[in-house]
């Protein structure tokens, strides 16, 4: 058997379609431009790449984005008071604060002064505290963990009644997809590092997804024939075939799972134009609460 | 095998012992006594009783606690200015706000005007959102999930690598519960009313948690023998041959389970008694926060 390829690139652009449909009728009704507020701190290169991909697409999709980068020595105080400014600027619909912050900042504070309608990448904690809550909806989601659900429907994943496998509890992805899976009436499993006989839990997956930030972990031996394989890992390895010495790879050993799963999404290609394309669809969102259109 | 009986009660007292010796030294300190503000809204019996325990729990251990009231027709705004009212009191260690409440009235909004450092009861989103954060410390801890967790503690049961079942998602006991477990490096899964082969996933449990509302659901072949099983079902059944003609039974078939579990919480006289405890131990706590004792 050899698994669907899941085609993340394709999914995400209609996404990001969609959205620039969204923003052109904004626009047409007379509406200021939907304006996303990114906020860097410090110089991580990865970083600062999010951020520019990120500025570069809201101008792609006629949005409007304000960069603001503060040093690597800001403090506290600097930090929240720049998120309070913008928590006050009208043509600031989304914060984003680029994670993670230097460590000696108190990321949830910040990110407790955001305001919950312009917490577009849905880390308030607040917005975390109700993902995990019945009957009491976020009102923004985070990006990646959105993204696979996103991808589970499009699939046509019955989720409901599934055992569904989170490799990974981060604050980012791991957690925050296990609770949206819950939501979603999944049966879930998380399981971390130190987890027992990881394979035989994976193995009992329909759904996996895989968040631990490990290089091909996953085995094709791990996977149970016909499961559905969301691949949420980044990770560089060397490779001296490639030109730049190095490639990307999940935490999913994609040439042997693809013989055995129903489907699978690649590294790159398939989770990473997720974030992205749904960090875009939230702007636009908030951009249309502060408008009082939903 | 014959299951060992865990003794709740004797638990939960000890509790208790600790946290009246705890008052007494805050009293011996010259501090004020520690105070917790019980908000009932409503005629529920259940609730009613639950409150007076609270209240009455609080005289023995030597703390005060102080009765609102209010109409079951009472206003978003008359609920929310008493909680705020209660916060700027400094006779006022705890809020206990007595869920549910009526169904006209925005829980999550009544809660987020709960003091974080008043909040007893662990139920403020925010609480609950760093629950399920890794690096984030809640403040306090819902105190049902907590007396699971301490219950497996006391009775020396490994949690790092155990497969955990929680049987039941409510906001009030399974989803913290299974949050709390992950914390403890469990490998968790949370299974529901959705899910398909309850007894072959509960089968797995090294330690399980019912918390399903569902009176003796699960039964002897249900469960791994040795397994840890932790009651928190509170069901009243018919049974004409007690005084009442009912009695309260758990989400587990005691009689059945006893035989094949290694160690098991009876109901009544397992979990129960550890809510109010714990409440009591988070109530010294925060009088020990407001005096900037801890």
């Amino acid at each position: 058997m050899t698994a669907q390829i899941i085609d993340g690139k394709a999914i995400a652009e209609q996404i990001r379609r969609e959205v620039g449909e969204g923003v052109a009728e904004l626009l047409a009704a007379g509406k200021p431009k939907p304006g996303l507020a990114t906020v860097l701190v410090g110089e991580r290169p990865d970083s600062a790449q999010y951020v520019r991909t990120k500025q570069k697409t809201c101008a792609e999709l006629g949005m409007e984005s304000f960069g603001y980068h503060l040093e690597a020595t800001a403090t506290q105080e600097e930090v929240e008071s720049l998120v309070r400014q913008l928590n006050a600027d009208p043509a600031v619909n989304g914060i984003l604060v680029q994670l993670p912050l230097p460590s000696h900042l108190d990321e949830e504070s910040v990110l407790r002064q955001i305001s919950l309608e312009k917490d577009v990448d849905g880390f308030h904690p607040i917005n975390i505290g109700r993902l995990a809550q019945k009957g009491r909806d976020p009102l923004f989601v985070p990006c990646t963990p959105m993204g696979c659900i996103v991808i589970l429907k499009k699939m046509g994943v019955k989720l409901e009644g599934a055992n569904a496998v989170v490799l990974g509890r981060s604050n980012i992805v791991g957690m925050p997809v296990a609770l949206l899976l819950v939501r979603e009436n999944a049966t879930v499993t998380i399981c971390h590092s130190r987890s027992q006989d990881l394979p035989g839990i994976v193995r009992r997956a329909d759904v996996l997804i895989a968040a631990v930030g490990r290089a091909r972990m996953v085995k094709g031996d791990w996977v149970k024939p016909g499961a559905v394989v969301i691949d949420v890992g980044i990770n560089q390895i060397e490779d001296p075939t490639h030109p730049k010495g190095r490639r990307m790879v999940g935490d999913v050993d994609f040439d042997q799972v693809k013989e055995v799963a129903g489907a699978i999404t690649p590294v790159p290609g398939g989770v990473g134009p997720m974030t992205i394309a749904l960090l875009m669809q939230n702007t636009l969102r908030a951009a249309k609460i502060a408008q009082g259109l939903v």
